[in-house]
């Protein structure tokens, strides 16, 4: 038998609703019984305006369970905004125990993502958060996210790559904004899977446009086109769907378009690891 | 007497309204009788999808207004989305005649000043369009505008620095995007202003986040806050108001904050002369 697992939850951006704590560990429970514990910091549920507390507090809980020596996963509770603003030598805080975990989150929680895949830190992943609970379905999600943090269960991961083809996804505007404070992220021979959610299409395009210009197109082993959900009416309408604009950034930037990922913001968002 | 002066108006993003045509004539003739001309593109007037007609037409109309030698300044119609889909290589097109230009327009169009003011091609500035003369009160805009291109009119400049410091202006989250097409910007010694409008406070604030935690802040000599206005109802409450949020950003860059710039999405807005 393996030793137990022990996953923390904390929250860079968003506060995290109580009501999300007991489905989340009855999906544990009924995984796995006492074989993991999930540990909801204190953190995930302090509330400061847009934020689950001040900016040092969601470093200060993030820097801890990265550090944790009995922690083997961090995972983050739900995105919003916030990670962005996490301090700039947050992960100068991070010790040798922060190499050798899991990070999963997606959304907002990309700022972070981005960052310590950049410094090549611990496993980063994007994919379901504890919020997702909350859904309709979400269940699964949360099912999900634990097989892949718990045993790396190949079922959770977004399957339209092949085991060896290293890859990023991404909320399309999170990363257009964190490219700007993350120069060192090398994105070269990386499949790229990007998604986005209640942003209108021009302000989709203008994010796509804004990666495929930008010099971590350069390299590109490809992009994949994750789900676009819940666009507010376009005024005047856009003339282009999700598709035609990847397509046609990627044509402009010499990447080629790889098709559909199985992502977004909805319960049936796969796991994608990075690299 | 000075010779007569023409201004060529081209739309790079969203088309214009024909409506905006009579005002801006009665305006221009008005100040200067049949001493200016003002030419609008028939590119202008197409539509195609959100856009001012194709990529490749808004280009051609650019390109042609900005190398007319019959042409002293090319105005922008207006912003919307669509400037930053204009060609990577639509400066190579411009040849000398270009470089003597005037080039005004905000909010969107902000892509194209940029790459102009990073190429350092003609006098690029931020200020209103013809699009402006349908607001209330535009009548004033428009004038402003005409009293810069035609005659330099101090008057019409935003009055916040002395003569001599080099500044920019920016909506916010076009410069987040255009940042990452326009990598050879250099802003080492300037003010920069920000603007923004109808986005919420969060967004406000990831748009500063990006471009204060990018390669441009540093060497900035300050930041200066335009209107920002229109924003939806952040919820929860976002808990800083603008000027925080810009206080905030430029702490964390080292960068100086210098307090209110006199532009935004309004009859207001005065010209920002970049450099």
């Amino acid at each position: 038998m393996t030793r137990s697992k022990r996953i923390m939850v904390v929250a860079p951006a968003r506060s995290l609703p109580q009501e999300a704590v007991a489905p989340v560990e009855a999906v544990a429970r009924s995984l796995y019984g006492d074989a993991v514990s999930i540990d909801f910091h204190a953190q995930c549920f302090l509330s400061k305006g847009h934020f689950a507390g001040p900016d040092a507090a969601r470093d200060a809980a993030f820097a801890e369970a990265a550090n944790d020596p009995m922690t083997d996963a961090v995972w983050f509770a739900r995105g919003g905004y916030g990670a962005g603003r996490l301090a700039p030598d947050l992960l100068d805080r991070l010790g040798p125990e922060a190499r050798r975990k899991k990070y999963l989150g997606y959304s907002d929680t990309g700022f972070l993502l981005a960052r310590l895949y950049a410094a090549r830190i611990g496993r980063p992943a994007h994919g379901p958060m504890p919020a997702d609970a909350l859904r309709d379905g979400g269940e699964a999600a949360v099912a999900r996210a634990l097989k892949w943090l718990v045993e790396d269960d190949a079922g959770a991961i977004e399957g339209s790559l092949g085991p060896d083809a290293p890859r990023v996804a991404f909320n399309a505007i999170v990363l257009a904004h964190a490219l700007n404070a993350t120069p060192e992220l090398d994105l070269s021979g990386h499949v790229m899977m990007l998604e986005e959610v209640g942003e209108h299409l021009y302000a989709f395009d203008r994010s796509v446009g804004a990666i495929l210009s930008s010099r971590v197109a350069r390299g590109l082993a490809g992009v994949r086109l994750g789900r676009v959900l819940d666009a507010p009416e376009n005024d005047p309408k856009f003339d282009q769907t999700p598709e035609e604009i990847l397509r046609y950034w990627c044509g402009r930037a010499g990447v080629p378009f790889l098709g559909a990922a199985d992502i977004g913001h909805d319960a049936g968002n796969k796991v994608v690891p990075f690299g």
